[in-house]
């Protein structure tokens, strides 16, 4: 076990310094594209290649050893086949390095000889107190800092920085896989532990709890390594801000496969299930909500309960939304008198949950239909948070948006989904809609299911403020 | 109960003469629109507005009212307000009008009032042998003749033509709620039914049984008016091809929702359950799918078992497709012996399913890998499918695609899903692949899904063929 206090990783985050080993050729990956990676999004620290083969690389001296740079360095980016990544570590032990990120592969995910190499590295780098991420990871960013480790290219500048933090034991949370520059919504920090031969997902929690830009956690997760210690780190966190898993390697089988992947154990996720439900952590159903559901939790207010009430133009949306609502545990706020009193008066087909607009919206002004009928349900004392279907029109200005959505009720979360005949009305609307502070998800089901994750973590904070 | 043969609404679809009749003013509904739609997608067929207060629109000549028209009338679309209805419907019967959408609302949806009077249009249709379809409907499309009864505006020209019918009782599955301009498969007809007085499920399936054009049916279902019925036409429908259904309504309240929304009644989830599975039906997890889900029917061969290979350049994402696949009842293929060995001589990382091409993509020619490690896969006898996870490289030309595309195995189907770091890279090599006829899913769960579909109504058809 690592002897090293738990969470204990800032330097991967907060470099004043990073030396990047290994080849500098152009193409989609290596040192040349981190130190353009490190230039894009801001890096104010020191950038050290090192490469015996080069002099010079984007106006940056080339050392043919770690050894050889005249300054200190916190952090290094080791990119060289794994069998040369012992006597690397090695040097950057002497150095005083304060952490690695070993990208290679080649690792315990390979095998047996893999799996003796990544032990060497590790028994190198723990006696000079020197933390090791990976093997096998494109290990981490800090939007903040504009540090990163990531050394493959991406063709775009700028990842907006806000309060979700992404991590788990894949590159598939990196911004090299993903369209992070269309994402809406801002990252904090990313963090691809890999093969976690030393920081592991429970250092990675434990430092994500303190850090003030994080306002909630999604994970990627394969397997744990120390259930005890998890649940422990993990319930303390979830006390404090939210933490969404997608459990990958289910079926006894995947579980092979996500071994395979990483060269680790895989436990019954029925284990994985009652861990996460002790520690408040909320299980995520698909890949893609890794990525979309911590919007709620970033923007919007926790509920003070279970009852939801849907707002909708199209009756089939109101069903569709209705039904993932109590299979997920929600349950349908019954309409008060008042307001159904209000909405009555206002065309005689609202008068129940779900609302649906269709029949009013052809016959009215939009915007007075939807003001008057969101502020209904907006003073509802029954009704603890909202979905809207709402539809994308081409032609509705963004006022329209920005006047409505200021009368929902600063309490009471809201979760939205747009529909369009075209592409770009949903675009359009989707970006107004979230420059506002309201997360507009992919579809339907899941946004509703972003409300149910919300409810489920507010009802565990409740169950466990004592 | 209706006396007419079921199925008999070809009128509909390919109506030599269409009336409009109601609204004719500007906007983004009425027959203004109408009239443009129908000159947009082509129809050849004779269009008549009828409206008392206008004497010309768009260049053709607006009639006082149905009578006066002085030729024939199949179809007539009626929009004028619920309570002029019936005494529209009786002219139409008068001038022997085959068959009419009721676009309005005010029927069976809004309570007893509205059922009264739409029972009286039945009462007035039925025998002079006119079929309706509604009321509160979008009605019909069919896109090889161009004709339509949708009243909305929308700002495209062109539905791709092709073999999907999509159904249900909602507006929500016609071409002004959704982008199907950029949807890249082809559409045969669409059909809402909406109240259903009396065109129904049922006639709609039968008429799509014998529909040459239509190759897979979906649809959005509330609620089944005869269930035996019902069930014996869509047990000889998917002996000729497979119906999808997303039921929606399936909880007890949700049921209240969609009767609140149509007018009618509901039975438990169970039930339909049994029917669909009973008659061959595939039921669909989310509304989306009712989009999504049939492209793998129009475009791929049906699989002779239920064993996937799963092929991906990310460890994670073939992870998640397993689990995926073990969750709907897929079983990971076993790759051959033959295989094992061809693989393991591309790269020794490569010798078991999910096949990952992630270490050994980034130290190879990317086309030479992909072309030898699909051939491998493709002459397999233990694999019946093939789920691939694209990563979709700005740099990537489309003869990478068509090339590899090629290589598959003309018998057993491929869902493919693509991922990049920019949206437009989703775009372009979704659009070459599914050019190619290879269906593109949105995310990796919903692409192993679309194989499960697919072995699950191979699976009825094996049993059923006696």
């Amino acid at each position: 076990m690592n002897q090293q206090r738990k969470g204990d990783i800032d330097t991967f985050f907060n470099p004043k310094s990073i030396a990047s080993i290994g080849s500098l050729k152009g193409g989609i990956i290596g040192g040349a594209c981190l130190i353009r990676n490190l230039r894009n999004f801001g890096f104010q620290g020191k950038i050290y290649p090192v490469n015996p083969s080069y002099d010079e690389i984007l106006g940056l001296k080339v050392y043919p050893s770690v050894t050889e740079v005249p300054d200190a360095i916190d952090l290094a980016v080791i990119s060289t086949p794994a069998r040369t990544v012992p006597a690397i570590i090695k040097e950057c032990a002497e150095k005083g390095v304060k952490a690695a990120v070993v990208a290679s592969d080649g690792f315990a995910e390979r095998g047996e000889e893999g799996a003796k190499l990544e032990q060497e590295i590790v028994d190198i780098a723990r006696p000079a107190g020197m933390r090791i991420m990976g093997p096998d990871t494109i290990g981490t960013t800090n939007t903040r800092s504009g540090a990163t480790t990531n050394l493959y290219q991406v063709n775009y500048h700028k990842i907006q920085k806000g309060s979700i933090a992404l991590g788990g034991q894949t590159g598939l949370i990196g911004f090299q896989a993903f369209p992070f520059e269309d994402y809406r919504y801002g990252i904090s920090k990313i963090c691809d532990y890999g093969n976690r031969c030393d920081v592991d997902e429970i250092d990675l929690i434990a430092y994500l709890k303190d850090d003030p830009d994080t306002k909630v956690i999604s994970l990627y997760v394969e397997e744990l390594a120390d259930g005890p210690l998890f649940l422990k780190v993990a319930r303390e966190t979830s006390a404090k801000k939210p933490i969404l898993i997608y459990k990958a390697g289910k079926a006894k089988e995947t579980g092979k496969a996500a071994a395979l992947h990483h060269g680790s154990i895989v436990g019954e996720y029925t284990t994985y299930a009652s861990i996460f439900k002790e520690a408040g952590i909320i299980p995520l159903a698909t890949f893609g909500e890794v990525f979309e559901l911590p919007k709620i939790f970033a923007y919007q207010p926790l509920p003070k309960g279970d009852r939801v009430a849907i707002l909708t133009v199209s009756g089939a949306g109101g069903v569709a939304a209705a039904d993932t609502a109590i299979d997920c545990g929600l349950s349908l706020a019954k309409l008060s008198p008042t307001t159904i009193e209000r909405l009555s008066r206002i065309h005689p087909t609202l008068k129940s949950n779900p609302v649906d607009l269709g029949p009013s919206v052809v016959v009215t002004n939009p915007l007075l239909l939807f003001n008057e009928v969101v502020e209904a349900l907006a003073n509802d004392e029954n009704i603890d948070c909202l979905m809207v279907y709402f539809y994308g029109a081409p032609e509705m200005p963004s006022e329209f948006y920005s006047e409505l959505l200021s009368k929902f009720s600063p309490t009471k979360p809201v979760a939205t989904c747009v529909y369009s005949m075209g592409t770009l009305g949903v675009e359009q609307a989707s970006r107004t809609i979230e420059s506002l502070g309201f997360p507009v998800f992919s579809d339907i089901e899941t946004s509703v299911r972003a409300l149910a994750a919300m409810v489920k973590y507010s009802q565990w904070l409740a169950k466990n403020k004592s």
